[in-house]
């Protein structure tokens, strides 16, 4: 297919040059800032633009891949060229896009990117939607050709997809920089603490995370809690934030999970 | 070396398991429950026992590895015997046991286990600490041959590495859980969310878990914030710990860290 990508961050570089592996044509790349545009547009062998009204029309499916709040207005300026247009975004309807171009659908990779760390796009999760069977059928057959785990998923269900990451991969980094700091006041390196993080993470790609939850609260090890607690004295914050996730773990034990 | 553990757990298991395929001759496995003790003796060809009384003195070291607040009163059964006797717990100091007999020290593994899961113990870091020099020593030869991954850790620093690891472990299975039960209760599978949760802690194996945080909270993406928390509204735990952690995230981006 021509694609065509809006945005230069993460997302949109990881996409161009996954189509681009996969035998795609990317026609162009926009960015507001022309260097954006032309380093990517370098990478995947494609036009670079930084002026949307003098976008290349001959194209199959406009990828719109950026900020949540940018979406809507961009749309806007090719919605008359009345091409196959999708975003990218956890947060985002459908609705936002079909209300403005009848060709929409969505295309939202489940993965934490970053430009300078490659990850193997066939196994990112893909969240497919379109604004009817015809679009989405398309998109699946569009996703099938870079990634091996697409999904059809609505705006609804994508709205959770999207909180539940924020809980399965931005919550947990954040309590990894609590330990990083957490040692690093004590002389001690982060270097220790790396195989726990990536055995945990491991465990659950085979089981449910309730299922093999260990430490103190999950025995209900009040002791080793109170003392915990204690080394936290001095930030509130810490001492609040522990005992939440130490009730949670305590009220989880208790109640039977659904796979 | 002639080792004896005492314990039948998942540590003990392990322990015992690596001391084995690196050579040397497990002795005698204690455990309260001859059904335990029998079946892990049988895999690491060693004694069985459940009665501490008729403890074989002919070992050059007691593992202790039971629930911490049994250990002192296991310790006294063979203290007589003046072997060199560590425990594996990241909470108990090296005072309580050596207090009790000299030949005193801490093997501290550093990890999740769980009996029906294999682990590289090669990569598993080993915190090692002794009542004087010539223990530390040998602990520190003894800790090598299983372990790539050797350190010296005083009591003091293994209760801060003990901690760290509920942060960096406990707590994100915890939130792993989360964000499954989100899934669950709209019809999608956990499966879409593994490889998010496994990029994730492959990105802290080189970065600083700091230089890596995404997300809206990152962001400061207050639409996205505020929209999550309108989806939580019906669980008041799981809205304050999202209001916490995202706070935490955005403190932790206007500061510097220490690697």
């Amino acid at each position: 297919m021509r694609i065509t990508i809006i945005g230069s961050g993460n997302v949109a570089t990881h996409l161009a040059a996954a189509f681009k592996n996969a035998g795609h044509r990317i026609v162009e790349v926009y960015s507001r800032d022309m260097r954006n545009a032309a380093l990517l547009a370098y990478h995947v062998g494609a036009e670079a633009i930084d002026d949307l009204s003098k976008i290349n029309p001959e194209t199959d499916v406009f990828i719109i891949s950026v900020k949540d709040d940018a979406i809507t207005s961009i749309v806007h300026e090719f919605a008359k060229y009345k091409r196959l247009t999708v975003h990218t975004s956890g947060a985002v309807s459908l609705s936002d896009l079909s209300s403005i171009t009848p060709n929409a659908g969505v295309f939202y990779p489940l993965q934490t990117l970053s430009k300078n760390k490659e990850v193997d796009f066939l196994t990112v999760p893909l969240c497919i939607e379109g604004a009817n069977e015809e679009i989405t059928y398309q998109l699946e057959q569009l996703a099938q050709t870079i990634s091996n785990r697409v999904y059809r998923v609505n705006s609804d269900q994508r709205k959770i997809l999207h909180l539940a990451a924020v809980f399965a991969c931005n919550f947990p980094n954040y309590l990894y920089s609590v330990a990083q700091q957490l040692l690093a006041k004590h002389d001690m390196n982060f270097e220790m603490l790396r195989p726990l993080i990536l055995e945990t993470a491991q465990k659950v790609q085979s089981n449910l995370p309730a299922e093999v939850q260990t430490g103190p609260a999950a025995r209900k090890d009040e002791t080793t809690m109170d003392a915990h607690l204690q080394m936290l004295a001095d930030d509130d914050a810490l001492k609040t934030l522990y005992t939440l996730l130490s009730q949670g773990i305590i009220k989880n034990a208790n109640v039977k999970h659904t796979p």
